[in-house]
C-alpha cells in the first residue's frame, strides 16, 4: 500500500491511499467499484509492541480495556480493519480515502461492507436487463 | 474455533460457535464481554478452490463479479469476517452466535465493531465514576 505517510497525521480521514494488488489478482477486483466504501483488512507493519491492556483510544479517564476489547494496533496479530471511502478502481490499484495505516502497510483483503451489497446487487440487476 | 459444524447449516444465523483464545491472551479479552457484538477475522481452512470471478450469493441471474466485490470464500486469502452476536466470554473462551465458519477455522482476531465503542467507552466512564 502507498500512501506517503510515515508520521501520524492529524487526521486520517482525508488521507488517500492506493492499494496496489499483483497483476494476477486484478479479475477480482471487477465491479468492485460500483462500491462506495470497502472494509480493508491491513498489516500494522511497523508496530513493535504488543500490549494485552490498553487505555481506549488513549484516555487514561477510560481505564484499561483488553486490547481485544479495542481497535488498539498493540494486538498480537497486528491485524488492521477499517472502513474506508472507496475513490477508485484502476487495473490493479485501488484508491481509497480515510486508511489509518502507513505507507508501506501490508493488505490482506478488501471486502464489500454487509449494508452496500445490496445496493449493489440491485445495480448488476439493472444492468443485466 | 469449535461449533462442531462439519457440513453446511441450512441456516448459521443460531450457529453457537467458541472462539478458543491461547491462554497467554486470556488478558486481552478484559471487558470484550460489554460488547453485544463483535467482529470475527477467520479462516476458510477447507476452502481449496480460488476463483477470481464469482456469482454474488451464488446467484446465476446476477452475472460474475471480481471475487473481491463479494464476501466469498473462494478468495486467495482466504480471510472471513463476520459480525456476530457476543454470547459470553469466560477465561480464554469467547461464546459468539452467527459465526458462518466451519468447526475448526482458525481466528485470528476479533474486535469491537465500530457502532458499539461508544457505548462501551461510556459504560466504562460510568464504571470508572
Amino acid at each position: 500500500m502507498k500512501n506517503g505517510i510515515t508520521e501520524k497525521p492529524d487526521d486520517w480521514d482525508k488521507v488517500i491511499s492506493k492499494l496496489v494488488f499483483k497483476k494476477e489478482y486484478v479479475r477480482g477486483l471487477y465491479r468492485l467499484g460500483h462500491f462506495r466504501h470497502v472494509l480493508v483488512i491491513f498489516g500494522f507493519h511497523r508496530m513493535r509492541r504488543t500490549l494485552l491492556r490498553v487505555h481506549p483510544r488513549r484516555d487514561l479517564s477510560l481505564g484499561e480495556v483488553g486490547v481485544f476489547a479495542t481497535r488498539s494496533p498493540t494486538r498480537p496479530n497486528r491485524l488492521g480493519l477499517t472502513r474506508v471511502r472507496l475513490v477508485g478502481v484502476r487495473k490493479n490499484v485501488v484508491t481509497v480515502e480515510g486508511l489509518d495505516a502507513f505507507d508501506g502497510s501490508p493488505v490482506y483483503d478488501v471486502k464489500p461492507p454487509e449494508d452496500e451489497i445490496d445496493y449493489f446487487n440491485r445495480q448488476a440487476r439493472r444492468k443485466s436487463r
